[in-house]
């Protein structure tokens, strides 16, 4: 790896605090209680990594900041909107070590509160006035959705393909950030085949970022986590190291027993969880799926050979870097 | 009155049809199980009063029929997502006489189907392509929101004002049919000041339009309602036939102490709601409600001035009428 001069996450430090503050504005409600709350989960909102990327793969072009920030607060905003909703549905008391709003309002309550985090990202869709960029965003909460979906009807079968795991992640986690890579480079004016490889680095990204996660939640303790390990599991979702350790067992063996169990809800109590969570760590399968993400890494990265910015594509690679490295 | 040639549904079929198809194929979801549900609500929808304003609204100027049936039929989606969201946070069993989505899937599933709806109907006013109709299009999103976690934190209080009240229903309610007029207008191409005539057209109609909704839920039985009535003071929701009855009470009386407990939640058996529906009905209050209505749909015409073709004057004059005639 060559020698960086600069950190990504300084350099782009000031262009992310206009961000924050654009979304901090546009998350604020009329009502004290919700909008403390909202203003919480909007500061608590991490690394802002999907800003990052939109404004990165602006900023090999024409780096007009003002519509790229618009865009950003957009993108963060929907991001916020869907884990709101996300929480919800999981009915999950944790996220990032914080309360959810779910232990502070009724359900009804964080369903329109999501829906109006939802409107505003919207109208900061709206707001940068380029309706290819809006196009984009509106789709990519299509892709949510459907990953969503495909997260609670599908992904509860171990015997789905790889094909289908890699499709749900996609809507779910890498479409968000393959359309943030794709309207900061169309607001940067790049040219049509730049548009489409600064999109297709995001999506790969993205399938690592969430690969990653996937491991994380059975790879790490609770306290690192801020939220319990092994949560998939307890939702009874199949990921990809829990795909590559049912592969390794015999379908007449006590840990496939137990691994069904877990997933078909009919055992959930913690010695279960953690009986399965030990194996698959014991297994391998932990840094296969990591070796899965790594190769997704490198896709990404190959798709940057496209931005003619130096200093750009080397800020893009350590996005791409991070989302192995990270461990929360 | 004057005599009415042709009857505005019947001149409209033809094209309402087309939004009915638009909406029809927007709202296909991969899940064959969810597909038919979301397919059943959507057919069951009514009147598509509120694409008939968007179309009529364009139909004055240049009527380019795809653009208005696309967003028409986003305007009938974003409507559709509000209405499932709606009836999970107020867990409704029935909406137009049928069961709804909530006795059929789970409340996590709710969710994402009218999440999914959102990201239809967001796409379908891309699909304009124009920039100012997908502004109009996501600040009407957020009125919405606004107007509904108005009604959660704010309309359990007797001593709300009127001016509290028609904001809370101007957002719930009225945003949605302003905003289809003004972007039909706006997609038909009108000159700026009929745009924000037939803005104000829609505001006043919708306005009508929920205070005959809260008039009907205290003035019909349930079997015509096709949901429970008195469904307002169940979930102890005031609204305006509501607020003129209270105003109407002495503070120390029996019937404002059962009206009291009603909307605390205190009280919620069948006697208690029948006893305050049943005292509402005789106090007068639901004719003066009606009244008011009235006058909005007055000011609703008056805006139509502006249109310059007299049949589409007159077609939108009787969507205004049919707000007001309406039993259901």
């Amino acid at each position: 790896m060559k020698v960086r001069t600069q950190d990504v996450f300084e350099t782009m430090h000031a262009d992310l605090a206009h961000v924050d503050a654009r979304v901090a504005q546009a998350a604020t409600v009329d009502f004290p209680i919700v909008s403390s709350l909202v203003g919480e989960i909007v500061r608590a909102g991490g690394k802002r990594l999907r800003p990052l990327v939109l404004l990165l793969a602006g900023r090999g072009y024409h780096y007009h900041l003002e519509p790229l920030v618009t865009a950003a607060a957009g993108v963060e905003l929907l991001h916020t909107a869907s884990l709101i909703h996300d929480d919800n549905i999981d009915r999950a008391a944790l996220r990032r070590g914080k309360a959810t709003l779910n232990s502070k309002l009724s359900s009804g309550a964080v369903i329109l509160v999501g829906d109006f985090l939802f409107a505003q990202s919207a109208m900061l869709a709206a707001a940068t006035e380029n309706t290819r960029v809006v196009a984009v965003f509106a789709s990519t909460l299509g892709d949510i959705c459907d990953g969503q979906l495909r997260e609670m009807f599908d992904a509860h079968r171990l015997d789905q393909t790889r094909e289908e795991y890699e499709r749900r992640i996609f809507g779910k986690t890498a479409s968000l950030f393959a359309g943030a890579a794709e309207m900061g480079a169309i607001l940067g004016g790049a040219p049509e085949s730049d548009i489409q490889a600064l999109r297709d680095y995001g999506a790969h990204l993205g399938l690592a970022f969430q690969i990653m996660d996937d491991v994380l939640d059975l790879r790490e303790d609770t306290a690192e986590l801020g939220k319990p390990a092994g949560n998939d599991l307890r939702q009874g979702t199949v990921t990809l190291p829990t795909m590559l350790y049912a592969a390794t067992l015999p379908a007449a063996s006590s840990e496939a027993d137990v691994l069904r169990a877990v997933v078909a809800g009919d055992r959930d109590d913690p010695a279960a969880i953690a009986e399965v969570v030990a194996s698959i760590r014991s297994s391998g399968a932990l840094v296969s799926a990591t070796a899965v993400a790594q190769s997704y890494v490198e896709r990404a990265k190959a798709h940057l050979l496209a931005v003619p910015d130096e200093e750009t594509r080397d800020l893009l690679e350590q996005v791409a870097d991070f989302a192995l490295a990270r461990s929360t």
